[in-house]
């Protein structure tokens, strides 16, 4: 057996008690996580100061080495964030749909943990608690396999989150850390179907390829996110400026920021001056085509058809110039990932059409598609955003970490 | 492009046109093609006659002839079950948890066809049929691979339907077969991640196999069912003995039929001879433990570790003598696969633990095994039984070829 394993195993049995513990037990197991966070505080931040020394000097960008970077108010912060996820309602033990057969026998669909769930993620250590509580709320356990740059945060972490576990009288396996920080745990991990139940691989599009290509475990895919907004030609041009330039520069690295604006060949040369002037702030590239080249000028760089591909998640925006609904409807569909989708329109069939026909976890009309988020959706918590069709669709929250079995109530049925 | 490939494009399009199509043009598709089968009788007929003949001259066992073989009485139950879907209700647009955030969007889940779902099945041309009309109630298109010894009876069930849609409006490419019969085209089905949203394999262990070590597109594994029957020591044993006997001699092959029998060392020789009185109807040959052994005499095999972890299909049962209910938890647990576990008690402690701590995707009380079936569960009609946590658990009805996109209404909104 191997470590991971033995790692494996250790979840499982873990799993198996966490699938029985109630509501307080798990509640209390997280106030006591929250609180031994904050009296932790010293060892975290040596040890993430220990990262952060090696990713500096390891030459790891600026926007990177942020995201590494754990300070206090930080810490509190995750904190508190355990915090609410105690506070969410508890999902497990609902039984719906029960009712009694012709035959007498009563059957229900009882909501019951998945299991064992492996996350991969980059060097985030806030991904290491929220994660992790979010998957014990739902009665879960958790293996976690971070970005190495961040081992020695995650070390630290997880010891707090695994000692307040033990000390609150629930299985302190119910969340670890793969300790090789190797590619080739992370495809081992892929392959550990007798422990996993699902796994979630959250980052780029490189690691959710490789999980895809390689993962013999269940996989909930999320994140890559190449988002669209379209300015039917009715639509209040103000109203759209606005949207677009929140959608593409209120957080341009996030998954439901706008990749590509399509743009109504009836409203592209009143619009498009409007809309730049917005974008102009951030002085967000522009890639368009000979249309908007023709409106807008040489400022503008061509765009290729790969341009239409590509999540930049930066300020970099692919503008089309469409005739009509048709072809931006099928342009989204086209070149789409299925994320987050918005029509700006004052026309009432457009936007019943855009919401029917786009093919995406989340539609919009008349709002930015940075909305897709599990808070502001009200899921309470989101562990990611799904763009596949199967199990969970669009941000996740803890109903999405669960799944149901049925429970039968008989006296003595036999079949025929 | 291959040929696989175009066909998984044409599904693609037909399932964009499926997306938006009413329940009337479905149902009154799948009419059609229920009235097209009776039509066509003659030449469903004698393109089975071909693929008996070939399977009898290649020395096909007597069962799975059976399986393969159609009359006119088999296809008027196809149509008949095709008439049952049509009339069941159309889980599509139906949207849940419609609500207004507080800054004033409204946003729903809206149920909606997962898109183009592949099946791959073994030589039964009934399911050619089944699987097709459920998948287009629940608006997706179908790819069809079946087993190569029923390739005849399969292009004509499929010319069939594909000329009723084509006649009813509906794109034809909606229901297609995999031409290619051999090995290859199953693996080169299983990368087609462009087109493919979701693959139900249904077939034996190693089929499920070859697709989970495989798969890139994402998978529902079903059917393969290690199921339990646990008599407790306050079981009433008349009750206990005829629950045995169902769940394992009305239809052995099948994958809600239980494969071991646990008994309580408390009642065991009193209830042993009981159920073998029952099981010994069907010349059920017995596998046990020392215990059982000791109890039954020598018409009792010895059990090896390998019995408990065995599917039989057959009228074979391992037997297990237990120290109570933990040990029979556990043992369940270990060597089950998540399908349909039972307990006969009549102690209600006993009753609910078993209910709350086994892992599986239906859990009885004083029941056989053999009612987890989506119609005896109220579901209408099934596609298979999950036997995996993601997505869908157990008998999957129309509603688990469904997924849901958040649809959001705004008036503008723009985030932070």
């Amino acid at each position: 057996m191997t470590d991971l394993e033995r790692q494996g195993l250790a979840a499982k049995k873990a799993a198996a008690v966490l699938m029985t513990a109630g509501t307080s037990a798990k509640n209390a197991a997280l106030m006591a996580i929250a609180k031994a966070l904050e009296e932790n505080m010293a060892a975290i931040l040596a040890a993430n100061e220990k990262d952060m020394e090696a990713a500096r000097e390891s030459g790891m960008r600026p926007a990177l080495l942020d995201r590494l970077k754990l300070d206090e108010k930080r810490v509190r912060g995750m904190a508190d964030g355990v915090r609410e996820v105690a506070a969410l309602p508890d999902p497990i033990g609902r039984v719906d749909h029960m009712e009694t057969r012709p035959n007498g026998l009563v059957i229900g669909r009882k909501r019951v943990p998945l299991g064992v769930i492996a996350i991969i993620y980059e060097a985030r250590p806030n991904v290491t608690v929220d994660a992790a509580v979010l998957c014990l709320k739902a009665g879960n356990a958790v293996i976690l396999r971070g970005g190495k740059e961040a081992f020695r945060s995650n070390s630290a972490l997880v010891d707090i989150m695994r000692k307040a576990l033990r000390e609150s009288g629930l299985p302190e396996d119910a969340v670890s850390l793969v300790q090789d920080t190797s590619r080739e745990s992370v495809t081992a991990l892929l392959q550990l179907t007798d422990y996993i139940d699902v796994l979630i691989p959250r980052g780029g599009a490189g690691l959710i390829r490789h999980v895809v290509e390689n993962a013999r475990v269940p996989v909930i895919q999320t994140g890559v996110g190449n988002c669209h907004v379209y300015v039917e030609k009715t639509a209040d041009l103000d109203m759209a400026a606005r949207i677009i330039y929140n959608a593409k520069c209120s957080r341009p690295s996030v998954c439901n920021a706008a990749e590509t604006l399509l743009v109504d060949e009836a409203v592209a040369a009143e619009f498009l001056p409007k809309a730049k002037a917005l974008l102009d702030k951030h002085n967000t590239q522009l890639r368009g085509c000979e249309k908007t080249k023709a409106i807008l000028g040489d400022s503008v760089a061509p765009a290729a058809e790969e341009d239409y591909y590509t999540e930049y998640g930066d300020y970099i925006l692919a503008v089309k110039v469409v005739s009509g609904l048709d072809e931006a409807i099928a342009h989204v569909n086209k070149y789409g990932t299925g994320h987050s989708e918005a029509i700006v329109t004052e026309n009432y069939t457009a936007a019943q059409r855009f919401l029917d026909e786009i093919d995406a976890a989340a539609v919009y009309v008349n709002a930015s598609t940075r909305f897709t988020d599990g808070g502001e959706f009200g899921l309470g918590a989101e562990i990611g955003i799904s763009t596949q069709k199967m199990h969970a669709r669009g941000p996740m929250g803890l109903e999405q970490l669960t799944t149901t079995k049925f429970i039968v109530y008989g006296r003595g049925q036999v079949r025929e």
